[in-house]
């Protein structure tokens, strides 16, 4: 009985010609295991960014059909050169584009999502030997045209096959050892998890830690695919990712940090049912995606309601609302660009009512002041000035993991 | 009733931004005048020596099919970028890959041969008035794999193409501006035809003339489709191939220098049946082609057999011959590569029987010896030392092309 494994490698781990001999021969230590190998790529180091230049240089708003169409190439490149790698190594490997290892996808070009697979081919190569090595970050409509999955593409093509094959394990290879407490390169003392749950790395995964897109983490939880986060350039075991996490002990996983945070401000809202739908409704129309909302509580005739977007989106909400001041009804408005969301996640926290103070007084003794809060079963974000960031990070990270992962006492 | 067009631009004429939108004007330009256009490009200048690069570097000795998938994806780059360049033109378009684009090919990878062309995909997007843009050079084999045509692969997606639509009309862009009587880089006087027969454009691409490959003239031939060869960066009217041309009154159509060539003499091969046969058996075996072969009158008990072979064929072909000196029966070897073949087609010739006598009759007044000859019903060609090759055109440029083409008399 073969174990199949499905090992996701980014675009830094195959830039160049040796990181590639490097990697092959990474998979072919896998596949001498016994193993069967399932291998999705990324584009080489800068190819994609190199493309899109290509591009804006003769058409600065090309469509974005054509847009994916070129971008492709750069999987297909790598792959190619990979299965080649292997061949030199002699391994049999075999490599597939997107298209045709049938991953079907919806036609929203540029960002589609993955509709269905369709895994012949892969199973026939699987079963004649090979190492099937797939584009990652791209399929098909129903067209027959190419379509790239937008951001976290790759990982979301792994996880996808990993679930369409039935596969024991999807490994995602990167330039970190695993899922950590918090960002080793701001906290010194970061730990690595050696497992952690999909609710909490999809907490982590879209409060700002990058190990991971949230897309790939959601798919994997919604077909039970066991995740690996490991490093490519060392043998070190990474982090699990799945169901039911062995932290028994721990009710806090990992804090994030988000630097990609603005908040905004409308302040002397009329105080009557349906300004807030009104002021939403706005910003919905315009594609921009809000965050953490507070609502002051009314003083006479009116109120204030602050709110989050990502930084990109700033100054368009600004822009509508402003344009839309009239009919919103407001006095002004501020904005800030300068502040962070700070979250710790854990799926303990529920149960353990202590940890928001925890959290507030380890902020409270750095000094930093807390501008908004908002929680969810299992996270607890604040906002706080981008200047503070790095040192809430340590001062919280301390005060929550202290001791080794999984041995914190479980009362807070 | 729209006129339907087929282009093709090789890859100096996208090599860069530049002549990417110069090209995309020229296309927009044909369009406006109310025909309908499917354009074949090649890859941008280098990208495919840059990608055999980046292969041989991996792998020296990679699998035919995994660069097929390599070097494919030059041509998606162009077909994506010129679909940008005519957008911005406000010019309808859309990019189709060789498999979107319905070619099939044998699975013959490196080299693959059209098999059939499924057109509907550019039939729905030319019938919703796009430009479509297909990336020559490259098929889809039974299997779903991306194939290349090899050598002269775009011309012949072209006329493939044009032969599968009905085109009414097969452009080929080149930097040239259509055929010559002879170089113009060698005979200062060569001149351009207006209009030259299958047949003879046929005996001029293999004899050496690069403005058109092989295998699209002989598809052209097959399936009557008008082909024109024209200047990418003049506005000059290019030289149409057909089958009939109407060219009455000459019988001498162009001439072409083939520099690619090298001869070996058997000497003192035993004058019995079956030696020539077994002499060339050994070569097909080692799938060399021979060209001109020449056997000598026998004398006494032994012959001397003399053939041409291209260039990088000549060491094999020594070296084989050498390996079965015993079987084969011969006293020594020599060879020459310092030779050129010397051609001269005419549709007209046949009926002409002084033609040959006016080749002799110049290559004697420039004082140049002659070393093999080879005819055909529409061609004669001699071998000559290189050195004289230049001189040798022009004399015999001079000789049949004194007066411009078409008021050439028909008596010898």
């Amino acid at each position: 009985m073969h174990v199949l494994i499905v090992q996701k490698f980014g675009g830094t781990s195959v830039a160049d010609a040796r990181r590639v001999n490097h990697v092959a021969k990474r998979i072919a230590h896998s596949r001498q295991l016994g193993n069967q190998i399932v291998v999705v790529l990324s584009a080489q180091g800068s190819t994609t960014d190199q493309l899109l230049e290509k591009a804006k240089e003769i058409n600065p708003d090309a469509s974005k059909r054509e847009l994916d169409l070129l971008l492709a190439t750069g999987e297909q490149q790598s792959i190619a050169l990979m299965s080649m790698a292997l061949h030199k190594l002699g391994c049999p490997a075999i490599s597939l584009t997107g298209p045709q290892a049938g991953i079907h996808s919806t036609s929203a070009h540029g960002n589609a999502r993955i509709k269905r697979i369709e895994p012949e081919r892969i199973t026939q190569e699987l079963d004649k030997n090979n190492i099937v090595i797939v584009a990652g970050f791209q399929g098909m409509n129903r067209y027959g045209d190419i379509t790239t999955l937008g951001r976290g593409g790759s990982d979301t093509s792994a996880v996808a096959l990993a679930a369409s094959l039935h596969a024991d394990l999807c490994e995602i290879y990167t330039d970190v050892s695993g899922v950590y407490t918090a960002d080793p390169r701001i906290v010194k003392n970061a730990q690595k998890l050696n497992e952690i749950r999909y609710d909490e790395m999809l907490e982590l995964a879209s409060l700002g830690a990058k190990v991971l897109a949230t897309r790939s983490v959601e798919l994997a939880k919604k077909y039970q695919v066991n995740l690996v986060v490991r490093n490519s350039m060392s043998m070190e075991e990474g982090t699990l990712v799945k169901e039911e996490a062995i932290v028994e002990n721990t009710y806090v996983s990992g804090l994030a940090l988000d630097k990609n945070v603005a908040s905004v401000s409308v302040i002397g809202v009329r105080n009557k049912p349906g300004t807030a739908f009104k002021l939403f409704q706005t910003l919905a129309k315009a594609k921009i995606s809000v965050d953490i909302i507070l609502q002051s509580i009314g003083r006479d005739k009116t109120k204030d309601i602050s709110f989050t977007v990502a930084k990109q989106d700033l100054q368009q909400a600004v822009q509508v609302l402003q344009a839309g001041k009239d009919s919103l009804g407001f006095e002004s408005l501020s904005y800030d660009d300068s502040i962070v969301k700070l979250s710790v996640v854990g799926a303990g926290m529920a149960s353990n009512p202590g940890v928001a103070s925890m959290l507030f007084e380890a902020l409270y003794n750095g000094g930093i002041n807390i501008m908004m809060i908002s929680t969810s079963e299992i996270k607890i974000s604040v906002l706080i000035d981008a200047r503070d960031a790095d040192n809430a990070a340590n001062a919280v990270h301390s005060r929550f993991f202290s001791q080794p992962v999984g041995a914190q006492q479980s009362q807070a």
